[in-house]
């Protein structure tokens, strides 16, 4: 089956018109303007040697140009490169070298890491300023290039062709290029919609960043209702609560803590929110406190959790609204991830890759017709992720009876001490709840009795001084023994990526050194 | 994309063992049910030697037995043959020898036409009785069988592979098979969905014939949404308000004329009713007089139209609610058959094909992922249907400048009278209108003058005795002069085919033999 992804696009043309596709912070615009928009940036980009199967960079904030290059980027038959806008410029220009990205679009925000860029980068050839006010010198012009390129016509392409070139990890080596196709992203998307379907006279609030597929995919499902899209630059409580009253927003997608600040924000009842009648969230699961909150004060919204990978053409599993109403919900259920959409199919692996029962952790494998080809040039990834037809996620859960998902850790970050599994995430939550814990981190070192020990390094609050024996004791008022870290070490503060995330493979490693630590 | 139809099975009998798949005169079964019996059924089919790809017929008024069936072949990598109910033998001979259709399920209903079927057909070499009571002679018990047979394993057949072979036509000529394969069935499917969303919890009536794609299509979106279904044998009106009633039906498709025989059915105010939200229907667009009668007797319920093709997957366009509500309803809109679904792409086109401006009359033509890839065996009827990626319905209409499509005729049934188009249709409505008429059918006869003269043949209700000229004159109230009968001819009945249809080449042909008709 040939899907494409500009078919959406000459749908809403057709269909649509006059309606708004997006409204960002710079003003708003119809489908008709859209499409001729994403027209002209094909051919403007056509007429700058991109072709057919090439890669297009774009690294910039949340906003409709965003989207006008994603869809040019499509009516050409290219793929998108969405580059991770909190990494290095080492990092960007790795991945704009590694699948060959000579075309970069670039906003003000990100501008003045231009010349480092262009000297990090080999593939970098032309960069097109996206923002406001003068063009940097050596870019060129995004509205030039709009207004002085007329429009071609869409190449069609679809199906197993290259949609993009989603970069991943970077906290353990060198990023890998997930590669996704027309097929698989509108796969999730229609997928996605027929658990929670999308009315054509919704409105779809992003604060979610669109280089990450958690952003993409939620735009994919509106563009493809016809849907129009408010933008958020980023995320930020007071401009969603000021977006969804004013806009009059029916649907986002949140993180936990995002939702946090945003029911806990002193403007809320500020706002008529009543708008909003969906919430998703994904990342992880969302606490019972905060989920009573959130329904006290946003009492229109319904709550439903999504989990998924790059890999997997975005979020495929749900969570929906009935297991987090009063009726509906239960302690247990509502750390669930969900059970996957229609098409995709899920099951926990042991290391060998067979499946394991109901109950018993192992690893997320999943299958469908989201799943990437591959990761770009990397063979060797692709062939440990890619095993009998299942992806193998790397992270570790456990499904129940009902085929329920839910997600413990990381498989790396497993720790086996004695025989039993230990989950890392499970300690660390135990830790911070210690008053004194500012943020800590839990892996498995090497143990001549146990194979494995509980260690873990912590980084107490400004003034604090818990020893380790207090951090222990208060471990053990709380989960069993064996799971307690045997030894604690305090630091002034974590290891993080650019994303924020810790880098506890960088406080593994020394522990290791000559060693070899099997996992998944 | 290799989408299978037996993967919602899978997943509703992980996700929803115990809850309800089907209803029927002869009770309820679970999808664990549903599915263990589907998987022994496979198994008996193969046993009796059909393989991967094979055609099984069932010939069979709807039932859960029918859905088994359908699910079966599915398992097995075979494809469905679903007899037209209403042929005469010969027909149904032809159709099993056709495509080589070696096993046929049968019915209590039609096991007596089995020793005539038996004489007819070269290919049928099983019959498996699938009704109460004693097995025939001859034939294989279904219940035995699947008591008997322990299930297979799925062949996970999917994607481009042949799901069924729809027979259609027969009107004019040898009925045609219709080729269908999984990701045609499934696109249409997930393109009806996301238009009108199923949630799980709905309960969905079909009383449109299974062996049609109209009933098919809507199990086929209730099993991917995992809802249950309350299978008729037919419709009939009573029945059908009893089982809304007792079953809380949310959804049903149905056609004007039931729409009007069930809102004028004096049953109606015993029953509870405010469970069914929505009716789609199709066919033909709905009168608003009816409209009216229907919102206001079934106050809960919405009305959407939608049109397709066997050729098409089914029904692919759509006429949302909102074109129905006092609101949002115009008499012209109220006409129209909709706009296409996601996936699918229309147009109108001129004889050569080449596309016409919006506002005129040409032939439907459709293209995207539901559409067949030909017809079974029979590749010049193919080619004349399947022309530049684009299937030609063979159905006349129109577009306007939102692309709302308007059906007027079948291509083959329009008149071309002094260069002006008239639709037969529009001429049999006017004619109808008289107080005298029965029925009619108007069609183009030779014309030296005009090219084609409008011919009308008129059947008298019982002691009624208008003339030619008392029918021309009441015309002329209602439509323009050119489009008014020339000539009028009264019979006592007229030809119908199997279905039901006015077999109008029937009258035609006489007054064109040995000369050249151009149509479409």
């Amino acid at each position: 089956m040939e899907l494409q992804l500009t078919q959406a696009l000459h749908r809403n043309i057709r269909h649509r018109p006059a309606d708004i596709a997006y409204v960002d912070d710079h003003g708003r615009r119809s489908w008709a303007e859209f499409g001729n928009r994403a027209a002209r940036l094909a051919a403007a980009l056509a007429s700058l040697a991109a072709a057919k199967g090439d890669r297009i960079g774009i690294l910039a904030l949340n906003g409709g140009i965003y989207l006008e290059t994603m869809l040019a980027a499509w009516w050409l038959g290219s793929a998108i490169n969405p580059v991770n806008i909190r990494w290095s410029v080492a990092e960007i220009a790795y991945s704009l070298d590694d699948c060959d990205t000579g075309i970069l679009l670039i906003d003000e925000s990100f501008a003045p890491l231009a010349p480092e860029l262009r000297a990090r980068s080999k593939a970098l050839k032309t960069l097109i300023y996206t923002g406001p006010g003068p063009v940097p010198d050596g870019m060129l012009s995004y509205e030039t290039l709009i207004a002085e390129t007329p429009p071609m016509a869409d190449t069609e392409t679809g199906g197993e062709s290259l949609a993009g070139v989603f970069y991943t990890g970077g906290t353990t080596g060198n990023p890998k290029g997930v590669m996704l196709t027309h097929n698989g992203l509108l796969s999730n998307t229609l997928g996605a919609l027929l658990e929670e379907p999308f009315a054509e006279d919704e409105t779809i609030l992003i604060a979610a960043p669109l280089f990450h597929l958690a952003g993409a995919c939620i735009f994919l499902r509106a563009f493809t209702r016809g849907c129009g899209t408010v933008l958020l630059p980023g995320f930020n409580a007071a401009a969603t609560l000021r977006a969804i009253a004013t806009e009059r927003v029916t649907f986002t997608l949140l993180v936990p803590t995002m939702i946090q600040m945003l029911v806990d924000h002193p403007d809320l009842p500020n706002h008529d929110l009543s708008s909003l009648r969906r919430i998703m969230y994904g990342a992880s699961p969302i606490g019972e406190g905060l989920l009573l909150r959130a329904m006290a004060r946003l009492p229109a919204a319904s709550f439903i959790q999504s989990y998924g990978l790059t890999e997997t053409s975005g979020p495929f599993t749900i969570l929906p609204a009935r297991y987090h109403t009063p009726e509906g919900r239960t302690p247990d259920r509502l750390r669930a991830a969900g059970r996957p959409f229609w098409g995709m199919e899920l099951r926990i692996v042991d290391p060998d890759g067979n499946p394991v029962p109901p109950g018993q952790v192992g690893e997320i494998a999943a299958r469908g017709p989201g799943i990437m080809p591959g990761y770009w040039q990397k063979p060797e990834q692709t062939a440990a992720a890619l095993r009998h037809g299942w992806l193998h996620s790397g992270d570790a859960g456990y499904m129940d009876e009902e085929g329920f998902l839910f997600i413990v850790d990381r498989v790396k970050d497993m720790i086996v001490s004695g025989g039993e599994n230990v989950y890392s995430t499970e300690v660390e939550s135990a830790i911070s709840k210690h008053p004194d814990v500012a943020a800590c981190a839990v892996f498995g070192i090497p143990s001549e009795k146990w194979g494995e020990a509980v260690h873990a390094v912590v980084v107490l609050k400004d003034g604090a001084e818990a020893t380790g024996e207090a951090i222990r004791a208060h471990c053990k008022t709380l989960i069993a023994g064996y799971k307690c870290p045997g030894t604690v070490e305090f630091r002034d503060a974590l290891p993080v990526s650019g994303a924020g995330k810790t880098l506890k493979h960088v406080l593994r490693e020394p522990f290791w050194k000559g060693r070899d630590r099997r996992v998944g």
